[in-house]
């Protein structure tokens, strides 16, 4: 099991009377990522609504901000019980046997635009034996022809830009590899964290975008910017791509100040805790999904 | 009341050893369309898989068939039971009081790239006065700049293109619709229905697409095209975009006829059934939505 | 007649052994526009290749430098000669009439791409009564659909971006006022000079772009931008697009320093110089084209 | 040398009161290639500029026909004086010593957006060695990853679509191979010729897009498509790419036949001419361009 702890800090100046925020940075609570302490400050004194996506798990904070400052800080720490399994165990699912959860992940979204890329996607993948070895292939080929280039993408930046333009940040990493997964109808979706491990040369601690694939009926964990070892992923979004994680939504004149954020692995003395590291197993942190059917 | 049958027919050669389908071609059931009687007719004696996404009542049929012949028919008498709203009253409603299952329908999604058209909504929409006056000026938009043009269009073609191409199909018109409302906060998707009453000069009879609108908690139905009264929508699919509505998405070598698709509306002699026609009110099948908060 | 004086700075720092750069910046020599005097430096004691476009008057300077600091300075003083018609006078050209040397201006190019915008041009513009109101028309459609944003657009920004996003500088408002003329068959091309008069709160001077819209065979001069007076132009660049038109062009390595440019009008005590104003005459500074028949 | 007969007949129907056209199907008559014999046929007695491109030699023909059918038949019989290189002797030519004339030729156009496939061009060919060699890998990767499939583009495609849907026509063919070689900084344009030896399972003897890439001074002759060998292209238009190109270019509400088009290569009993073919050289019809320094 792994403990982590984490703070993160967001800033902003409203120019508006009043400026409407959409906050995703809250620990999603499943049975493998247990919250075990949290703390949620906002500045202003308004009042919030929070509210969970049953499906997804994610939870979202809504409030109505004044003109002036306004600090939102949440830190929290939760125990993540992962699931592992030996990739070459784990199989693509058919079609035929596609969980009914996992049906709006084949589909395109609006920065995996799979259906402009199944060409491209056959061309490259469609030879290759089904399995956990192709969801590899399109890992490492995203891994092999994008360069992390901080700056280099911006907010409308697609999987359509990335495969041309060759340089972009783990979003843009995740989409392109969520839309090659969908090209070759394997489900793949997006989850944030935060960049736990990171090399400090690619600047403070950040939000991470990781990809979830499904094999075996389980979503497995895949960072193909290679930034961040998924052992080390904190789950706070979950969804088809960046639009329905993003960390703050904001609705209104607002200046935003760099997150400020801080993550780190606990462990005890009696070995039960151990820190994220890279490791030959694919990691699951969801249950095996079952097929819905009449 | 309103009683629609109606019958689609769809047929297709395999290719392949084999292919997949999930088709969205069966009347969703909800509290305000009920399936009188329907029938569904697969050629093939294969296995099928019938399942319900429970938030959005969609039907979807899922089978593997055997390479030669496929012909699915289905047919279905629904009764529709619309909500109807004088349309001034109606509100937008503040983003600190949307439901929570409204949030999906103000991101950006595969074929409405609300994200984009910010600048532009905002410069054309975002000095009328809140309220349903601006959505029916979003659609008249859509309507004037828009020319319905068969052909026109693919199935990449997405708002963006529209906006600048001025020519589609329905679908095209839906997509820049909701695209519009979404770029200023407007929560809108897509629903999947039967052109009932289009002019036959259009061509046969087809799917249709409409948009649903939220204003003061209710989804409120548009046709931005016009080709089709709202209140001859039966409800088929419902979601983001055309990604989340198609009536048959298809996996494998395959050739599809055009689809054959009959539709009436049926009336009797006690005159609790009226004709689907074109009316002031604004019309909605759907329930109040509450805001889910903690 | 018009006399300007301006200097250009470009300072570069290459990192590689070498890098390759052609400059735009010297001033174009036409019967319209005379050199009286000009002063170019280059830091660097390297072979600079000098040559003309004779088409477009355009002179480039090409240079291949070595690692480490280069800089550029060009200084001039012109005088420019301009040709004023009374806007009513103007017609626009029927195709079987348009000179030669104005066909490769109703085509698309990289930045101004006509073909996509025909349906759009022909609805918003081809109504309008031939001539120069169209072409003012345009200008002004451009103008108040799009805001000037430094830092909005960037390099690979066209006119299909700008339309949409409603936001760029006044390369952006260039290209897209070129792809509006084009879609209704008025040529319609790219002049690189400086914004002379431009307000100084746009920032300190810079470069600027000007359309040339063919009428009566000549080109016209038209800021879409509003930025700086046409009178003002001292042409550098001109060509089908900011592709053809570029200030530098760098191959290498290489960091840039933002531009100093100073510019400044001169008259002279014998009334014979003006300032460069707004006025309501059309100004060319090209002669009258004529038709290259057989 | 080689001589070639064709013929090419368009055939229109003209709805409104009249309709413009520019042609670009007369041979180009250039130190390489010489006319022999030539006809022109136009069906309505109407007034006929013909005008010539000095610089490309291209041959225009414009008209403007009255409303009712129009039918335009030109045939030739050329002669083609091809220069042959050994590929291995050829060189890049750095940016330093280009010619003038290639500039244009380095820079983006409407279907070759060579600035945003810089980055994918210099990870797939930055590293091979400069020369011939890189080209041909061009050549070939575009060979191997687009698929040749009539219908599968249109008229907007440009290689920015066609490297992502690895689907098109000769002419997407050409687009991506000039894109690529301008992203890595060699000189690349587009000729437009007839599909001389076309297989004819792709159809009809059809228009064909060849590429000229410059090496060591000279254009020489690239046929990505497969298609056609270069030594049976005959020269009707040449450009940045098929903006340049068009065989006809129409202004007004007509309707088009497909074209008609016959092409055999005439041999004679002295030897002297050859059947166009397949041969390991690289083939020239321009001259040696020199540089035009100061």
């Amino acid at each position: 099991m792994v403990r982590m702890k984490f703070s993160i800090e967001l800033a902003y100046e409203i120019f508006d009377r009043s400026a409407d925020f959409i906050f995703n940075i809250e620990a999603a609570q499943t049975p493998h990522q247990t919250v075990v302490s949290e703390k949620l400050d906002v500045s202003q004194q308004v009042r919030q609504d929070s509210y969970t996506d049953q499906r997804l798990a994610a939870r979202f904070l809504r409030l109505q901000a004044a003109a002036g400052p306004l600090t939102v800080r949440y830190e929290a720490t939760v125990d993540i019980n992962h699931h592992a399994a030996s990739p070459t165990a784990l199989q693509e699912m058919p079609i035929s046997t596609l969980p009914l959860e996992a049906l709006p992940y084949i589909v395109p979204s609006r920065y995996c635009q799979s259906d402009r890329l199944q060409k491209f996607a056959t061309a490259e993948f469609g030879m290759l034996p089904r399995g956990y070895g192709r969801v590899k292939a399109i890992q490492e080929w995203v891994r092999n022809h994008v360069k992390f280039q901080s700056g280099s993408s911006n907010g409308s930046t697609s999987a359509m830009d990335t495969i041309i333009e060759r340089g972009g940040v783990c979003r843009d990493f995740a989409h392109l590899m969520i839309a090659l997964c969908r090209a070759v109808n394997i489900p793949a979706r997006f989850v944030s964290g935060i960049d736990y491990g990171a090399d400090p040369s690619l600047g403070p601690t950040d939000f991470h975008a990781y990809v979830e694939v499904m094999l075996s009926g389980r979503w497995y964990l895949f960072d193909p910017s290679g930034v961040s070892p998924p052992m080390g992923l904190v789950r706070l979004g979950t969804g088809r791509d960046a639009a329905d994680a993003a960390f703050a939504t904001v609705f209104g004149m607002v200046r935003s100040a760099p997150p400020v954020i801080q993550i780190e692995a606990i462990t005890d003395g009696g070995g039960q805790l151990v820190m994220p590291a890279i490791c030959d197993d694919l990691l699951s942190t969801s249950g095996l999904e079952t097929e819905t059917a009449a």
